[in-house]
């Protein structure tokens, strides 16, 4: 057998943003650990999935759980994300991505931004962020394989899967705000976006995030992810991409 | 940190019921392998799930995904069943359960027997189930963890998941003939079993599975499995039980 197989096909831009927006419309992943004193045996289980302004997937989880029991001893984890929709199962797009995982420092900067970001996305998880046993993972991506549907695989880099600019910090500061003054003085836009950019119905939704690189959308048990073409490269043009994509 | 979390509760017959309905009525699984030439990481994708007449889960692969080539490799696998559903992701039962992959030889009855009952349950599957690619895996349940929703945590073995009968050659000998009677001469079967055992709604359904610990139910992407209170021990039971659950 072939190393790569014949329905290997070339990852090009539109391969590359499909993944992110995968990846970023997660509210849940499978993730493959592996097991503890087992001799090598891999694991898998279901978390919780956040983002970090930088790309790299997040997840919140308890120490009592084998997963962190796992990740804790070795830090090589397997995310699986793609809803798995209607119809055949296998003809939803999927993606696996290969990541290391760290454990955040509670004391950190970052820990509080994690936090906040985490909460906007999944708001019940306010009840047990604070206990404890609980902590946050940064999954940092090594490179990943998107399954398209049938005969549509694409093998990608971890770098594909990140958000790089120097905007980051700067909109990360202003994101809470921003999300605030959008949700309430311009309450239609999220609908909108929704509607124009991820094939999305109701006039629930809510803007849960704001990065360099898109908007996470959030009605009930939905998420999506608008992407921009290319990431901000400043703060200031937080405000003219959010306008001008309210066609 | 102590060996058994305080969350842990012990596995009883309900618990060993629900885990057995999470993967019997699971379309698809998240199965994690260790990657081939990798040091032993873990990669997780998604597939096909069946359940051959014994218990066992069965998975239809093709050989040019990266599952196929790893469980070539390293037997040793890990699947993710329980569907996500509605509000938080993490409030529905998952079971994740330990086992060992063994590809099933083309030219076996059980072949014949595990390809006839997989077509039935993913109908789509005939499309490619030959192609010449594609070949079952049985993978043998080792042992099994469940979590139930917060808090609710199980440790089964893979015993637990399998289905012990005396009579399990002989009703699989007539599940097709059985299933053909039941879905034309009693039509209305299936959608009372749903719903009066399965919590489901709607007048479409079929039965697509009839073994010694139950029957499958289908009804377009949605798969159920109802569980008799004991494996049947003769194939004349099968009837009995069928009438007694129409009630």
């Amino acid at each position: 057998m072939a190393d790569k197989p014949s329905v290997l096909r070339e990852t090009d831009d539109e391969a590359r943003k499909l993944a992110r927006i995968i990846l970023r419309s997660a509210r849940s992943a499978a993730i493959a650990v592996i097991e503890p004193n087992s001799g090598g045996f891999p694991f898998v289980s279901r978390v919780l999935l956040g983002i970090d302004t930088d790309g790299t997937p997040v997840i919140l989880v308890s120490a009592l759980s084998a997963h962190t029991q796992a990740l804790s001893a070795d830090q090589r984890c397997s995310l699986l994300t793609g809803e798995i929709g209607k119809g055949d199962p296998l003809a939803h797009a999927r993606l696996t991505v290969q990541c290391e995982a760290e454990k955040v420092d509670r004391d950190s900067t970052s820990h509080a931004l994690i936090r906040e970001r985490f909460i906007r996305r999944h708001p019940k998880a306010q009840l047990y962020v604070d206990f404890p046993d609980f902590a946050f993972f940064r999954l940092t991506p090594l490179k990943a394989s998107m399954n398209g549907g049938f005969g549509k695989a694409y093998v990608l880099e971890g770098e594909d899967l990140m958000i790089r600019s120097p905007a980051i910090d700067d909109l990360a500061a202003m994101e809470s705000g921003a999300i605030d003054h959008m949700n309430s003085d311009h309450s239609d836009a999220a609908s909108k976006y929704a509607e124009l950019y991820c094939k999305a119905k109701g006039t629930g939704w809510k803007i849960c995030g704001l990065d360099a690189s898109g908007v996470d959308l959030a009605f009930g048990d939905q998420l999506k992810r608008l992407e921009y073409e290319a990431p901000l490269q400043s703060k200031g043009e937080l405000r003219t991409a959010l306008v001008k994509l309210y066609r």
